[in-house]
């Protein structure tokens, strides 16, 4: 009955961004590591990612994105987790915990700033739901959020907590569908169309071969950089190009990190970090009105906190900070090129204030294509 | 007509504690430093604190509290704020953006752990809809909690954020209500009834002759000392007395600190920071699962951040780090207080899971007797 | 040659503290859990102390005391570790390589404040000529420090990394000597003769049988608070008494804390916090002039580091978050205790600019009597 | 004597670079904004920058660089500054007063990692024996290193004290020597000789008209970007060429950022973190074993604290969070920029362990063209 209901109130776009290519299918080959088997944070096993677009009539252009650390009881086989903050104007909901206990015990959901009262009234409405958490008596609720307040009518409040538990259950492996949808729906990056992006690197097997993958709310700005190209200044679409302190490059960028490494929370705060290393490659200053979060944790099986290993001294795996590197490099390229294949999986949208170009992907391929000499 | 909806749903408490005397009039005098007139937050000029308490049936004790560092729009004239962490166990909300910007700029709720949605979501749209903010796309909102899932049905998730907004309208300048009131309905401390609690300390003029006022939820736990008498010990209830690792201690405490000193967000963080000065002493060890948060604000003039000083640079008020230390002394002498406070006002309830006495006040003050050697 | 140099150089005090009792000898016993066999930080299993004692003269009260969490090959055996900062007026070295990676890899020195360089120098000077460390181009030296410029002429910079390296050889297991000893041989707290002071914890097996040691070394001040007994006020020696923001109450704190739980580096980092709860209890607001730094660091084979571990990816123990509190309530206890223990030990001293007085011993006990009704 | 002494130990190279090209000459311009005059560190008025450079016989590559935010006494005339961590794996000294109290008080020193105590002993000294400071008797020496070991015999600990006070002594604002001089004689970058390079932007007028200015001491690694060009790969020498989890890439980078603008040490820590955004699209990773560090100080003199802000409420500049943005960009750009520069100025050298080649500017000029499309 919860699934009629939203039927009526949510409009699903399934093939938004089928004719635009992925960074990488138009040569865009990001980094020096390789990406896994799908380019896209499900390459880490049992991770689940879920969409609930909201596009209605003119004004409404929003949605709800949810991650899945896994797909059993979160909250009863808890995973470690690691919090960073590069700049923080934004509302990122549960960090605090995540920080004293190194750990998340809920999916993590995405949308837009003035809804995640509703996002994590969600979560908890669907974390005490769930059969053995009948006791359940305090949720983290992990929430992060940018602000799509020029296509979207963000103080009309459109999310409800039924899109948010209906992101959740729509969370599944497979591949992950970029651009306008769920939480991106309304997004701006660069001053264009910005959204969901998704990628992933598989480390060389002499280098663990642990897989790092990467989703990213796309909703910031500066001068846009692609793999090296000066897109943005070349195109005339930049941060004070008009000399002009205004707060255009804002917004903000949420990344979530995936990896099946056995790492502990500490290091997975620091692969948290590396997030930004990707987001400073693509033009941004890091602009004071952006809220830049990424979250990071681990599946690896021996790091998870069932609750065994809550009761009682226990061992559990453990990847060496002198281990770290590869990870650290995965991770910031899988978040650069996931930015990057959400602005190329965007299409022109027009919404509550105006209308917002999609990259256009012909001239950023034309300017990329000097830097490969080709 | 929102009011109406309200007047069926809760139930206001006006005079609860009555019968119980403060800790000061108990011969009581924690500290070296003197309270101000009325020894609560609201000694600060300006500071306006809200209670509603939602009391019904047999299930639910539990409120908000709302507490307005001025009684303009907030989000048009910021205060400076700092933000402290003891134990990150716990919900609140607005922490980042506070530590990022160094500013508040809604009113600071407390609540329940599992209603911190619908608390924020009350901030927000009371803040988009006052005079003045009608172009605000961006609100963060600041929300503390402790879990009052012993009396309270906490799942059942009673509060909406209707309360929220009325705890808010309902904030006043004057003496402020303790014991089992709004966020503090439903709390325990020390395996007491806990609640809300308030004190203030006045400066000297040789020392500024600033005001630094605290307001405390408390809901947590230790071996409960009242002002240097180890009352949890003598009376028989205190952690690990039967050296059994529950989490009998958990819980949270919440702390609000005012002040009219002109400080900086730094120095108003470390401020906050001294809060738990004030709890440490209260016989806490600031147990694992607990959240215990402190939250500090400036209301000086010179130090608030209107329009005009977000515009250009400006010159600010500035009190400089050697001036501290009596402040400091000041926030921890009336954070121990205001717990002290928060259980001298609460009488027994009973609730959802039971009965949870109220603190034994004569036995309380014939043990401290002996420290003052009366 | 280079024991002869010091032989020079230096007064070793043995049995300065012999007359005057520990602060349990004299019935004040803090807190519930009770000490280990030497209630010293040597009760935790391999941890060794050393201290160097300068006094020359009427100007030169200085010294340096060594902690090692065991007695081999640090750098490369690292032990997990934890840093905190309550106010960070001071020049505490290597805090960020330990949040960093979580470890520590040199024995840990206390001296005074200008001669933290010296005392790091010998320490590197120390590893890299340890057996098995030829190899070794970067040490992560760990000094805390505390102000001793009273009754020491500081800026004479006594402390030579002779004496660094002296106490590091003279580290050892047993009884910790107290008082005006090593690093704590000039210290002064609460206008009273501080100095080096040891305790410790040893929970019940139900509650993991673990142990948690301390060593303070105490230098800061506020009004002192022994066990409850507001002694500072009684004995009318206490900060702000004459209501002058003066930096009387200035000064430091360092507390190192051991233990033999198998913690990871971040509850280590919890632990470490506790200490300031310990040291709020004795009556500190912790001063804006305060340097208040704690470290603590597992002992715990299962979770060293040594070069197999930091290689490749291995087990680990680990006990969980839900088992930490007992172990927070002895490090706060433990701290209290050390605290009052370096005052009961240390007695009245003439120096650079005058004469401090040693902790009245007999007075203080009269007080506490009070508490304890006897 | 102490000036003989040193003459005979050191070897000043004065005009190591003079045939290499600013990267700038070269036809690379980073970013969007605009240099100052001197495109240095310098550029902002009052700033001092002094080298000693230690090269002897075959082994010793090695040196100390000095940054005196003024010329005056900067203990009496303090400085608002702000500290940035983005991998703690490093010795940086003085980095918890900085966060605390918000300020610097000495001259800023860079060396190699295991020299750090005798910079800092050299900084103690010298700050003690300016006039004015006779009764100080606690100084916070500042210190950042990078690991010289390769080309420099490191455990020889050449530095002493008398080399870091002949660096403060030796600072002068104007051009600013770059390459193999001072902290950077004997450091690596990507494989190819680093060493100190400097930058520097100008807003414009609309923006505030500020100055932010920048020094580095490149010694880190990854696969090196040099304005978009990824050259690292395009020459063979990049981090995980070999698919091998070495530590070559390691190492560390110090950035020290001032500016003339009125910022409060909030936002200079803001700023202080910007500086990664520049060492990010220089092709770094941030691996596991580098220590990178920023700091970041405000000149201007409405906030700066001499005697008379620091004993009394008073009023300063501010600049709000609002008009950060452009200065973010600025940060970014020239720490980029200077690291180019130490890349660009540093010619091929022998030393303890073998040779490093210089970076071939012509070929990375030749890669770039592409980029520009020229």
């Amino acid at each position: 009955m919860r699934g009629l209901a939203l039927a009526a109130l949510l409009l699903l776009v399934p093939s938004m961004s089928d004719a635009r290519p992925r960074a990488r299918e138009a040569g865009i080959e990001i980094g020096i590591l390789s990406p896994g088997p799908l380019n896209a944070i499900t390459d880490v096993a049992g991770v689940e990612v879920g969409h609930v677009t909201l596009i209605e009539g003119q004004t409404i252009r929003t949605g709800v994105t949810a991650i899945r650390p896994h797909g059993g009881n979160l909250y009863q086989d808890k995973v470690p987790a690691g919090f960073a903050v590069a700049n923080g104007y934004g509302k990122f909901m549960g960090s605090t915990q995540i920080r004293e206990l190194g750990e998340i015990e809920t999916p993590i959901l995405l949308t837009n700033t003035m809804s995640v009262p509703e996002a994590a009234a969600g979560i908890i409405e669907w974390t005490i739901a769930q059969p053995g958490n009948e006791e359940v008596r305090s949720v983290n609720a992990v929430v992060g959020e940018t602000n799509d307040g020029y296509l979207n009518d963000i103080r009309a409040r459109r999310v409800r907590k039924e899109a948010a538990i209906a992101a959740i259950d729509a969370a599944q492996s497979g591949p992950v569908q970029e651009g306008s949808v769920g939480a991106g729906t309304g997004t701006i990056a660069f001053s264009w169309k910005g959204g969901i992006g998704t990628s992933s690197r598989k480390l060389p097997q002499t280098l663990g071969g642990y897989t790092v993958g990467v989703l990213v709310q796309s909703n910031y700005g500066g001068a846009l950089v692609v793999d090296g190209a000066r897109v943005g200044e070349a195109l005339g679409k930049y941060y004070l190009k008009n000399e002009v302190a205004s707060d255009e490059a804002d917004g903000s960028v949420i990344i979530v990190i995936a990896t099946d490494a056995p790492l502990s929370d500490r290091n997975l705060e620091r692969l948290a970090h590396r997030a930004f290393v990707g987001i400073a490659r693509t033009g941004s200053p890091i602009t004071n009105g952006s809220g830049d979060y990424a979250v990071a944790f681990s599946t690896h099986e021996a790091v998870r906190r069932p609750p065994a290993r809550r009761e009682a001294a226990s061992t559990i795996g453990e990847l060496p900070n002198e281990m770290m590197s590869p990870l650290f490099q995965a991770a910031a390229e899988a978040t650069e090129e996931a930015v990057i294949n959400s602005l190329f999986a965007s299409e022109t949208m027009d919404g509550h204030q105006g209308r917002i170009e999609g990259l256009p992907i012909e001239e950023v391929v034309r300017l990329h294509q000097r830097i490969k000499g080709d």
